[in-house]
């Protein structure tokens, strides 16, 4: 028997039908990539996100088309965000950090007939589109003043674009599993995997994170919104600022520490959402100018761990409260949060911090689990390791194109990469990346916690550990340091300073000195060239 | 083209599971029905409702069967509930305050098999059941030394039961459209309405009000759960709690100011929601014997308009924020609530009561719209007030087996019997039931309006306004009036007082004094007995 309520399909085009009507003169405010500052509300940018749409609709862009966007975080990036979506197209957010071959291999395999690009990134479009044979227009997001010479085919000003096209225009209609948005993964392994999202998935990640135990936003804050929109959807701040109201501010192109710090003043903004290099540059920042954070309550952190040291600066320091998340582009992203259980929030603030330095617990509508190599559940103690695998709404259930194959196991599990602890208050704590970890007779040594600790040392600029092979076990760890600028040491050193801090067989069994690290798009460490470098390294102990 | 994200069928036995895996040790507290203070965990409750599930299983209840509750707010009445529910059947929760007739009739028309009761309402089942054949068998919520004789057929002891049946139990893995709860309202016109709520829309209800606008509980809460689980599912608290493992108390079948005070202070309650004769017999028990409330921080007043006196006592008093909420059986119920934009909140509090005591703003998963008789949408200027018609998931489409035929309008909507205004900020407010409204010259006058002025003077007790026959003006407005024992006045003093207060073409007609004004089961005034009593009243401008 079927329930009897309302057909309302949950598309994101009724986000900003929302915003519109019951939030309607709520600004959105954005440092622009031409330099001032624009502010616009809600009911404009759903006005001309329909222009939008009405464009793209002339251009021949349909359901399931994917368009699109190269762009900072902006007003305009939210007007064709939506526009993109409300007509059923796919909006296909590229990383401009990425390299080159990378980005052409992405435009390439999601066939994107449209991109809308910020001008900073005109001089990269110029450089690759020519083997994008896809791409039959570019929209250059500015106004006809700002719009620059370029050898671009189709070029068109965004600005132009949307005075010469109606702001009536029909959004939704279609059924809420129709895909919305797609997003690559930076793929350290393999080449880059695309994350379709539907509307239904989208509408529903909104709901989860505005609970107050997750996100909690509310028509009453002022959000800015520093996490990229090509970084796994801004965390979701595109869809729950409006669906509630909140206040927007958007960084554009600018996000250094004392930027960052004028706008969180001049705005008043109460709550934020970066990864935690952004977090070190404003910390930076304010001691060396002396600034303060007068409005700013709370900092969502993710996108890699937090170190307990940044936790207490916002708290000791500013009176901010630091709440850190996991997730990935994989699980829409959000799928752990930090946010205290009554019990932890008790305790004296010093206490509390081994909490909050995991990544937290799963809302309602995310399931995790940990398993071992042969799919056992690992018990939730807190020191069994093993795959993290998540399940729910906003996860993936495969991959664009069908890259990558199957990627559930059977019970429905999507495996992270990651590998992790889950203590039985339930936080999960990241401990390496599946592939990081070092197999040592049949035992797991996990990478990070030795990088942690060995970065600890005053000499060492960054510190990498690998597994490298060994007859006897497999493998063993070796500890990749480059040290600070003129600065040595020798190896018994690093080693004297790890001894005490992990268990016995995890010491490296060898240390090497090198002048630099290999780092990803994404600024971390790209272990797989150091692999490839290290592979025919020979241990002392082998 | 559709998204990939995974198939996850939003089913409400994930929610108890959630709280199971998740905040498993968190409480749910009930003063029992047999009297002393239970305290059991959502673990617990979970296997519990897992007993109670194989249990129906066993009497042969199956997906789409429906199994009825008349109880009060307990631990018990949830494991029922998602006993019920997890299987796929309809928990039918039974309101025992109706008139027996009202009860026979609901009970035949879902066709209950099976009836969970508390003791309390032994009596009452024994009294009517031999008119319901549907019903196979009843089960008494209590333990073995606590069940009654009875001479109902078939009457099985709860603890019992539960006693004889696993614990292992499959929930779910139906579609999420299935149906899952059936209300009735009471039905002031015409036969009782069965709302079937499916999982899907209790869900998204429960997503919707969990944002931080709404009603925002955390893990960090402990929630007083006043408004029973018969009226609109609780406001959706037996979902919304253990969604984010808030502490639950339940408060059994005392709801008098001393009983509610008494939890919210021995069990340290941060939140609560009830009807405002509840707080009412609150508010009057703390004056009387200066009690406090030292950790309740707000409370959620719906189900009739609230007071300016009520608000202001609150928060003067007992520095309580009172949110209102209004909502109906049909929008399961959550439709609008009163917390402030940000403009609103940045004004002194006295200011703030005019939009306090409206009934507030949509959430986004809600549309709200005011159209007149002939479907033409009115504007939202706070003047115009028309009907009150409502969109979304979890609002009603059709009744239980299309009783009231088609119920929704051309555009989609819901057309709530209420008649409103919505202000420039979004605030609706209730003006009347669209049936009270009295139609004169072809404008309408709110009965509600003059009654809530008419009831400031200090003679009166209650207070009606209804429309009688006009042979110019088609209806007239009639105040009836029941004065305070011992007292006397004249129809003149009553109309001098509403001068100047309203319309002059709102003053009613005439004014008749009655010894009683009759009040229907869910405690208002039935007009339809009113205007039945009046009909042929003939007014002096006739």
């Amino acid at each position: 028997m079927q329930g009897l309520m309302q057909h309302w399909p949950l598309t994101v085009d009724k986000i900003l039908d929302h915003a519109r009507h019951w939030h309607g003169n709520r600004e959105v405010v954005t440092r622009s990539v031409e330099g001032p500052m624009v502010t616009t509300t809600y009911a404009e940018i759903h006005e001309r996100a329909r222009r939008v749409s009405n464009a793209l609709k002339s251009w021949g862009v349909g359901t399931g088309d994917r368009v699109a966007t190269i762009a900072w975080n902006t007003g305009r990036h939210i007007e064709a965000w939506y526009g993109i979506m409300g007509i059923g197209a796919v909006c296909h957010t590229l990383n401009p950090r990425l390299f080159p071959e990378q980005l052409i291999y992405i435009i390439n395999h999601a066939e994107d007939k449209v991109i809308f690009t910020d001008l900073t990134f005109v001089p990269l479009l110029e450089a690759i589109l020519d083997k994008c044979p896809s791409v039959e227009r570019v929209v250059v997001m500015t106004d006809e003043a700002s719009m620059p010479q370029t050898k671009l085919p189709r070029a068109e000003c965004y600005e132009h674009v949307l005075a010469e096209n109606s702001a009536e225009c029909d959004w939704g209609g279609f059924d809420e599993n129709t895909a919305c948005g797609l997003c690559y993964t930076s793929g350290t392994t393999g080449d880059p995997k695309g994350v379709l999202y539907s509307h239904r998935s989208n509408f529903l990640h909104t709901l989860i994170t505005l609970q107050n135990d997750v996100m909690g936003a509310s028509s009453r804050d002022t959000i800015l919104a520093i996490v990229p929109m090509f970084h796994a959807n801004a965390w979701g701040l595109a869809f729950s600022a409006p669906a509630v109201g909140a206040r927007l501010i958007m960084p554009g192109a600018r996000m250094d520490g004392a930027a960052i710090h004028e706008l969180l003043e001049t705005e008043k903004v109460t709550y934020s959402a970066a990864v935690p290099t952004v977090w070190q540059g404003l910390l930076q920042h304010l001691r060396q100018s002396g600034g303060q954070l007068t409005t700013l309550k709370k900092v969502l952190i993710g996108g890699s761990a937090v170190p307990a040291a940044m936790i207490r600066a916002f708290h000791d320091e500013f009176g901010v409260e630091v709440v850190q998340g996991w997730g990935m582009t994989e699980t829409s992203p959000v799928g752990t949060i930090s946010n205290l259980t009554p019990e932890l929030a008790a305790l004296p603030y010093e206490e509390q911090i081994p909490w909050r330095t995991k990544q937290g617990r799963p809302p309602i509508g995310i399931h995790l689990t940990l398993k071992d190599d042969e799919g056992k559940v690992l018990p939730q103690d807190g020191v069994a390791f093993g795959r993290l695998m998540v399940r729910g709404p906003t996860v993936a259930g495969s991959y664009f194109k069908g890259v990558g194959g199957q990627i559930l196991d059977d019970e429905g599990y999507f495996d992270t990469g990651d590998v992790a602890t889950i203590d039985p208050t339930g936080y999960m704590a990241i401990t390496d990346r599946a592939k990081d970890v070092i197999k040592s007779g049949g035992e797991w040594i996990s990478s990070i916690d030795i990088e942690n600790i060995a970065v600890g040392h005053d000499k060492v600029a960054l510190a990498a550990v690998i597994g490298v092979a060994h007859p006897k076990w497999d493998e063993r760890p070796l500890l990749v340091l480059k040290l600070h600028e003129g600065v040595s040491g020798d190896k018994q050193e690093f080693l004297d300073f790890l001894q005490g801090k992990i268990a016995k067989w995890w010491m490296p069994d060898d240390v090497v000195f090198v002048d630099d690290i290999p780092l990803g798009a994404t600024g971390k460490i790209d272990k797989k060239i150091l692999r490839e470098r290290f592979k025919d390294y020979r241990l002392p102990t082998a």
